[in-house]
């Protein structure tokens, strides 16, 4: 497996695999890697010959007070595990590479970063457009795989590339889950386990949701009140946001579920060093048939 | 020659090349072609195997109340200059094409962009870096050529290019002049004759710094006021600035100059339909000859 530092080599090395044919997918992360990511690199495989994985924690995508000093970095053990998972390649710059002295330019995407996650975290999606454009840019990827987990992240992302004319195929990966239904993150390791054990309320709202939903449930308020009430289940969350909104443009659902809907979830529990947000989230189809929605 | 109007084709045919082990230059225009363009083109060619020529009139660096609607477009005779200067293709998209249906993708180059014409062209910068971003993905070249007249726009350029990691190699090309000094412009066109004669002034400022800097004048402020002296000689011109400026950094120019500096000037024209903006630039260089300069 190679390891590559600079974005120099990086462009060289992509600029030879693409003379010899080869399709390049790249699976940018933060590293701290768990089975959700390898399940990334699984699908990076489907798409592509060569595999690579970026490992960067972006600084501009944290805000003041957020967990950039405190995000796990586990190096060694990421570039063991994707050695196992026969990555071809790992890019691992130094942020002075990817923010060379009196860097200054900016990548933004405005209306889809305004809801959600961008509410509470001003910026963020600012420092991911940024930096996602850079390793695009550095890496030269054929295809590019991100976890629905975020699922903003990646309507954002989808956005950017097609409003930018970025020539790389943008695919999802499904969400993956421990055993007890949490969404992977690297954040879940910074909860004790008494509040790793509530952080099963999102996952259990989401499938109360679904389960309304298969019942025949489509008020929009009812089913964030079912949800609400899930939620409350844990002593030491607090609500962020659980909403109900379209999964393309990210505009609030309307009063009735008629098409499928994003309920997306974050919720912040207490932990040692400060707080840690965990978001989920479950697409809901008010038509599961294969059959089209009856006429109204 | 081949004319392009898609952004797919674009990318399809520079990969094309570049599979060939060809060098693509291009060299973004917003039509209106003249002789300064086409240096830009001979330009392209000394750094190239294939040029391309793109002509896009770009709404989002206009602002509201500028010239956009105004602005000259002559797109038969650009494409016969470009046959005959040996252009190899013309990318000629349309509007929706380069800015699709919902597009809210921008990309901004921060503190370089603050002085000079973005102080009296507030959000030009931010429809130039995003629409060369754009142009760059769609044309996918290994050069690009731009003129040193848009001296602010180069820097800009320059600037966004290392901190994104594109892999394009960014060549100025010098200002060319017509006969009476008067940079090249497609605006040069929307001033009557009087005020056409008038427009000399620009360069005649430059001159007279010129002058001044090689008969030993260091003096920031007698600089200035010698250039004043001069724009002052057009009864249908308004100074929109007149600047002594670091050339990279586009920081102010200390009192006295001690190195290259750029002396940048704007004018604003009185014209039939509206203001006329011209700009040019000059170098100066209080070290002309090729010793290094004496320690004080």
């Amino acid at each position: 497996m190679e390891l590559i530092r600079s974005v120099a080599e990086a462009q060289a090395r992509s600029d030879a695999l693409r003379a010899q044919g080869q399709r390049v997918a790249v699976v940018p992360t933060m590293g701290c890697l768990h089975a959700g990511h390898l399940s990334l690199v699984e699908v990076a495989r489907r798409h592509a010959d060569v595999v690579w994985l970026t490992i960067f924690v972006n600084p501009t995508q944290f805000g003041p007070g957020e967990d950039f000093e405190r995000y796990p970095r586990t190096t060694e053990a990421d570039l063991d595990a994707c050695r196992e998972a026969g990555v071809d390649a790992v890019f691992l710059p130094p942020v002075e590479e990817m923010y060379p002295a009196g860097a200054q330019t900016s990548v933004d995407v405005s209306d889809l970063t305004r809801p959600l996650c961008g509410k509470d975290r001003p910026g963020h999606f600012q420092g991911v457009t940024t930096v996602v454009t850079k390793l695009f840019l550095a890496t030269k990827p054929t295809v590019a795989v991100f976890g629905e987990k975020d699922f903003q992240q990646l309507a954002v992302i989808r956005r950017m590339v097609r409003d930018l004319h970025f020539d790389v195929q943008v695919v999802g990966g499904a969400i993956a889950r421990e055993s007890d239904g949490v969404a992977m993150s690297s954040r879940n390791r910074l909860l004790d386990p008494a509040t790793r054990r509530e952080a099963r309320v999102l996952s259990l709202a989401l499938e109360a949701a679904e389960r309304a939903v298969a019942a025949g449930e489509r008020r929009h308020a009812a089913l964030l009140h079912l949800v609400t009430l899930e939620l409350e289940k844990a002593p030491h969350g607090q609500l962020d946001y659980a909403e109900l909104r379209d999964p393309e443009s990210l505009e609030p659902a309307p009063a009735e579920l008629v098409a499928p809907t994003l309920l997306a979830l974050a919720v912040r529990f207490e932990a040692g060093g400060g707080a840690v947000r965990l978001i989920d989230n479950r697409l809901l189809n008010p038509h599961p048939s294969p059959e089209a929605p009856p006429c109204s």
